[in-house]
């Protein structure tokens, strides 16, 4: 195998080590929720526990990254993929942080009641876990359309957490003794929203990837 | 000049403008902080129009760091000194970011009159800004120790964070005519406490870039 051909299979190697690690990510998201609606603290443990193997996963991909862009002297768009990676793993490590600090609201609630059924914000979840997807896919398919119309669902994100926002503020002010876990819960959603912002950057980077652009999808 | 000589300089050259940004950086703190302490719309517009210049920094020296990775074949050492460059301006910016959330506080706010006078949050402003110069400053001297500090510190931070979240929510509990804002400037504590995750971030990629090992100072 020549060195050029070794290079590609590196870099698709790459990108298999980065939807993994996505994968991972995406648990994580799916499974702090899940622990805070059914209030259910072994789930919160696992959550927080994993993060430590998606750090692990940031790590290696750095170095291997970095080893790729010390080797290989890369053409321009090859240090583009690269240096997109790098970047990408940092917006999938801070998503897992995001789903730990969300676990870790279903443990400092420790099987309180919640003051309402968790709705809306599973389904916010689901809503930025499918951005979250979609940034993945477009990365793989390095499809700037579908990258572009992150924009569109980080709005819809945003409006739904303004809403929540201004269901809990009214919970607040309706009845003192829901202001503690109203403030926790309204975090979890601040959380969720971040995450949506990750999810875009994600986008971001597929685009300049692509075409070398930086597009700003979150404004 | 030679080759290496001239990756020397380019390396000192890449430093200086690590430096230049964390200097926007730290001005970006000071003033959104100050522009919700004094109610001041003007400073609060500045902070957030000033936010581009902070990202085309980032942009600028990643480039920079692509271009130097490609183009020197650096070895294990230089190859960590870049790296470590490229993580730093991605925390650099996420601040960045944090100072114009807070400054957007303040345009919510539109002059509304504080709940209560801010004592607690500009302290803890002054002392995650310190952070973030001693986090810059052990970067500049290559000092492990200072670095390693800074995790004292931000439990310091954190304890301050823990007494003004109580406070705001007693306050909130006593008060429903309170909620409103005092929701907005827990948020804007929040946004402080992860400004010194982030400078805490930048020690541990000192320590990296001094000896290889990577550390959690953030536990």
């Amino acid at each position: 195998m020549d060195a050029r051909k070794g290079f590609h299979y590196a870099l698709e190697e790459l990108q298999q080590s980065i939807l993994k690690m996505g994968v991972l990510v995406e648990e994580a998201i799916y499974h702090a929720v899940k622990s805070l609606a059914n209030q259910d603290l072994k789930i919160a443990e696992h959550v927080i526990q994993n993060d430590r193997q998606i750090n692990e996963r940031m790590i290696e991909i750095e170095s291997l990254c970095l080893k790729l862009l010390a080797l290989q002297q890369p053409m321009a768009s090859d240090l583009r993929v690269i240096g997109t990676a790098m970047k990408i793993v940092t917006d999938l490590e801070r998503i897992g942080d995001h789903a730990v600090d969300i676990a870790k609201t279903t443990r400092r609630l420790q099987g309180e009641a919640l003051v309402k059924p968790l709705v809306d914000t599973p389904k916010m979840a689901g809503m930025i876990k499918e951005m979250l997807h979609e940034a993945l896919n477009s990365y793989v398919k390095r499809d700037v359309q579908l990258a572009l119309s992150l924009a569109e669902k980080d709005d819809q994100v945003d409006a739904l957490y303004k809403q929540i926002f201004n269901e809990l503020q009214e919970l607040m002010e309706r009845d003192s003794s829901n202001v503690k876990q109203a403030i926790l819960l309204l975090m979890v959603c601040q959380n969720l929203e971040r995450i949506g912002d990750h999810a875009t950057n994600i986008g971001e980077w597929v685009i300049y990837m692509v075409s070398g652009d930086r597009t700003d999808l979150n404004i």
